[in-house]
């Protein structure tokens, strides 16, 4: 079974189960942001987590293995056409430079890790319609001179 | 005075007075992501910030009429080549999807807003090196029937 | 069943029936465009409005399920060849800084949203050749400092 | 004198006489878009719209010569970046089928010319926020066989 | 029936029949080019020709609909590899610029239409090796002020 | 001089003395379509041409050297954008591979030659509007096998 | 049967009588390229041709028809990735402005014809490590004026 | 003094003398595809040799330096659009697979190299038509295993 | 059975014997990168090589067959999108013209071949984490002069 | 002075005082690759650094600041054309997944860091030619759960 398999086979046992993202997180004991992209194919789950995840989904072993493999990441649009994509590729173009500046005179000469990383999304409420808080947090890998 | 030339001017007199980003802002009562994106031409000033900005620096009018000017927002690399700012897509491309289920599950069929919306990057302390913690916030925008 | 074939199913449903974009949409209550666009797979329906067309077209419950789906919304040309999307296209190339510009002098720096957003197609009678009338209906969207 | 160099003296003149688009496709007795986006060199102006125009502004007979002259309409952007834009590219991926299903139900097979083709920009008051309203009105062209 | 598998039909059909283009398009009383172009599915046939079509290669009413059908017009490559089809892009490549400069020193501003277009291709004998002449022919569409 | 350098001094010199390519190319003896073509860099013209049309437009002798120069045939566009020249693309992907039929269909398998090669522009009148004419002349190269 | 089902069919046949290119070439009569060149299905074969083939072989008459059709000569790849074959694209980045001053300075303004064109390959013995030879033969064709 | 600037002096000097690729090539001792491609800033020449180039064309000692030095190779489009060179890119296209069959099955899993290279162009007679020879002789590289 | 399914047949006989490529390679006498590249269909097996695997593996003659076929090495993406693969890429992009100085002032003008080529992969162990050693090693290639 | 203007300055001198990496990188106590890579402006230099570097080669002040700037990493061609490099592009593609397999077997899911990394280039004297070394030395970066 492939990554591709397996998201499908956790799409149809949530969906009726009626099961939310932020609840099977919570019974892993995982954040809702990794346990999602997990279950998309985009991080391998460590076996206890990917065991606590069949048995809440009731799915075979076969997904339980394909949750456990190391993932090819990819993506299908260099530039994505999603519109709620889309804003993130367009925030990262508008404010990429900006960000560069930012960090490394916070920093020094480096960049933040997308591999020691995490991200939190979180709903804030507000009278002129509510607002989405995406956080990222990466370690600062400074570059090294030798 | 085109916002490239006004770039430059400002980059020279901030190495020259050795002022940063987070003071400038402060001077001028803004957020040092907002500062840093209209300094490097990705947003318009309003007339008091500009104002403020060029007593600080000591620059010429038109430094203030091309920071009041409304940007054409404009990236030269559909996919970004340096590091730092290369992560930040790899994130859109690697979390996206993950970002498009978990959003759309908080809030209903929608995206997050790019202009509405504003930004902040932090350090976060921690002994096994410090962490670099972007927070971005934008108004949720369902999609509309009609 | 996907958005692909939720939409096959409307098309031979439709055929089948001899009805039109305009006189389903009138029966569930919507305009043509939104109709059209969410039995093409571009827009989600809510509960209600599924079943009328579900009704009307006599479709079984799994294309009332997809149609209430959220969809990624892609298209698969950067640049659309069909001679009648493209000349919207190439509207866009020509027109889209000449839209910046007067926008912007109407409203100040901010966009049209593409979400808030509604359109309809009008059929303009001209004795040297009907017209075809496009009219696109969007919230402007000022950009915020912060 | 080429039509980059036209633009850039009427952009001055605009500037230094405080004067609106509106105002000056008033002036010439003109619509708003159709006299900016010759003004930008999207369109050549008849001979006595270009001397009204430079008339207004006071600009010298070379760029009434450019305004004349047929131009070359390009853009460097295939798939455009400024938000403002790209929302109405976005548009044309989103519903261009759906305009292809609407308009050739309504009138045949064929297209809504570019050419033979006008374009107008509205405010519409909202409690809510204001609207922008584009309207595109193209003589229908249907496909002949032969 | 799509258009692809109807291409496939006719095919068939035409070398069982050990038909030509130039045969078929006599007996449906069309051009050779345009009845070609509508079995390789890139115009749409009025019913009477379809079916006197479907007649002449004894193909069912299934063919006959997918030939009235509309056509999406696409083509997989931007820029065409086959040697006799990049033949014709490298001509539109080397004299694209000399035709506008021709047609719009004879015509004024603006375009040759694609859609109320048509187009012949004869055999011109010659000792020196027999030529091939392509003639286009297409309404003249002038840009409109308005 | 270069190619560009040549065009423009043409260019500068056909304005001043009111000539239409038409006019020019009847007096060197020699089509406008060829003619314009080589005046704007995409032909080398034998040398007593270039003497003609130079001595015709009063240009000096470096004109005369570059329009018999071999050019490198070049364009910047793969997809090219100005509506007339795109229009032409349009034609080579909608009836490219019709064309492709018809040709083999008539000649056997080989391409119509870019290189020994003619092509000419007429005006057709029309009640309905006036028609482009654009004749293109290639010998057929036949495949060989070896 | 398409090219790609008779390129396939020759293969296995090749590969279960163990037949080189070579020999197959020097038993229809034909160059190895030109023969190796049309099981590949880049070229059309005569019917003798293609009938000696399918008797060495011992493949059906299908392949043979597959073998005489007039093929759609297309590669998948715009910067071909096999070391091998990229090598021979190198080549042409690197040496071809070289190749056309040295065949314009020999031959005049013109080209080399990719289809009155034959190759060859051959195996150079030589102490150092043996060499490939590959040889180009197209006819020249002069540009015509008009 | 950069390569381009060499390459210019050297067009310059060579058209002044009235020198042809051949002759330069024979006065130095080196073949005419060489020299003339060390000439256009591909290869680098040994000192002696460009010494010699600089003293039958008269050219100072930065030509000279400039000859020596290594060269970046690069090429501005990866599909060349001059009809000369496209049609060897085309010849590539078409051919390459073939090339891989026949070079393999002859010498082994491995490439021509286009390093340890050499090339030469001929002129044949023919009655209908002179013919171009390209040679091309690279040495085979086998791949290792390890 | 083509290599993409030879590398499946060998993925799933390797993960149900619990083996790791370090060790498959062992027992065939190879190195693991040369092996595991095998097995990945980039490189062909001698015969000797691809018996002993498959004896280790218990696979059938046509996985040995299989991994005795010349690849044709391709890849899918032009910029790789895995990070891990990315790195690679992205260290390329940073040191490629800073490799090209050093490799050349070492050896002169040439390259380091890809093709007589081998690399190695070691875990060096480190207190503040271990590290990855990539170690390539090319015959030098020397450009010919001729 | 920006990069570019520094790294010129520095190669001039370079020249001029007959040196070479090897020994400019020994003088200031760095390695060869990292100190290249900084003169080429992609690695910012610590103050010690570029003041010994700017002494060596009797440079202002001004290069020094440049020498200390943090760079903006990046590179022009997306798929390097020069051959030294476009081997190296080469080998991440063959060899990509290789190595994703052989470094995640050996030290779990994550990647080679790019930015705690180093590399070196050594000349390996052998009898059949002499071999290019080059060892890249990153640190192991594993994906984190959270």
């Amino acid at each position: 079974m492939n990554k591709l398999e397996m998201t499908q086979a956790i799409m149809v046992a949530k969906e009726n189960k009626q099961l939310q993202w932020e609840k099977i997180a919570e019974v892993i004991g995982m954040s809702t942001v990794w346990t999602t992209s997990a279950c998309l194919g985009m991080n391998s789950m460590p076996a206890e987590k990917a065991r606590a995840l069949c048995e809440l989904l009731e799915l075979p072993a076969e997904v339980k293995t394909a949750l456990e493999a190391y993932p090819i990441k990819n993506w299908d649009e260099s530039v994505p056409k999603d519109p709620l994509i889309y804003r993130l590729y367009e925030i990262v173009g508008v404010y990429g430079p900006t960000l560069k500046e930012v960090i490394q005179e916070k920093f020094g000469d480096g960049i933040m890790s997308a591999i020691d990383f995490n991200m939190s999304v979180e709903r804030e409420h507000d009278p002129k319609g509510d607002r989405v808080v995406v956080t990222m947090n990466g370690k600062f890998l400074p570059y090294k001179a030798w």
